[in-house]
């Protein structure tokens, strides 16, 4: 059994997703949207830094999962968003969780079967595959559809004889 | 007197640059240039996060001043830059240091009496206004010109009556 914990961050809503996975078995365990605020940068940053690390300090997933940015929006939302990404991953990294990123495709693959799908679809596919009784907040959503997919990945390396489970670690 | 760090964000290098300022007298404490190494990206955040954090801890300034972003360059380059930036300004928050922040053009104002001036004029200003002994690394003098330019500015606004010395404060 392994617990991941699925990260997606935003300069005004980060979510996080928690859950366990053992072979090709979910279990969720806790999912959430840190609201940054309208607070001063320092502040917003720091809500985001103390409430993910708040978070992973009292489920201890083993591994983290974040999506890979390709950026094609303009260079300030760019500075924003990696703002919060370097946020977000300091504080996983600070406890000792090994980030991996996956491309918005790959997660989009893991969770409906293509690489083409509505924020709704991921939403109602998280919602099936954890079992949830509520369908999460979009960001919360995103955050677990990464957990999933880092998951499935796992699973998928572990049945190749010699190959790690690192191949999609962030560089 | 009140204690400034300047911090010059980036995802190889993070130049801090600490000084004491009574007024318009400037005092250099501390300089340093954090190589981030090449390790994974969360290897590399902590480090930023760390040693700057440390160098804070260390000499505990009131306040801080980072230089304001307007990226031209593509969007990768900005989630980096981001990245850096976000870690280190997470770092002073988190140490209760308010962040203040200067465009390029403020900097070089306070540093060469205009807004155009290059690296080396920049590093050689800097030296000869803390009555340094050795150009500092260019990251540092970076970030010891953003903590002259912050030293400036609350010397100015000191002076004018009603006013108060959270102008440049990032929001």
């Amino acid at each position: 059994m392994i617990r991941v914990v699925g990260i997606d961050p935003g300069s005004r809503i980060t979510g996080f997703g928690i859950i366990d996975c053992e072979g090709n078995h979910l279990r969720h365990v806790d999912h959430g949207a840190i609201q940054a605020g309208d607070g001063e940068l320092g502040e917003r940053l720091r809500r985001i830094f103390s409430e993910l690390g708040a978070a992973i300090d009292r489920h201890a997933p083993a591994e983290a999962a974040i999506e890979r940015v390709f950026m094609n929006k303009n260079a300030d939302s760019a500075i924003k968003l990696g703002q919060a990404r370097g946020v977000a991953i300091v504080a996983a990294s600070l406890q000792d969780v090994a980030v991996h990123e996956y491309s918005a495709n790959q997660i989009k693959q893991a969770l409906v079967g293509r690489g083409h799908a509505t924020k709704t679809q991921i939403q109602h596919m998280v919602k099936i595959l954890l079992n949830l009784r509520e369908t999460p907040q979009a960001d919360a959503a995103d955050a677990l559809a990464v957990a999933v997919c880092h998951a499935h990945t796992r699973a998928s390396l572990q049945r190749i004889p010699g190959r790690t489970s690192r191949a999609g670690r962030v560089s």
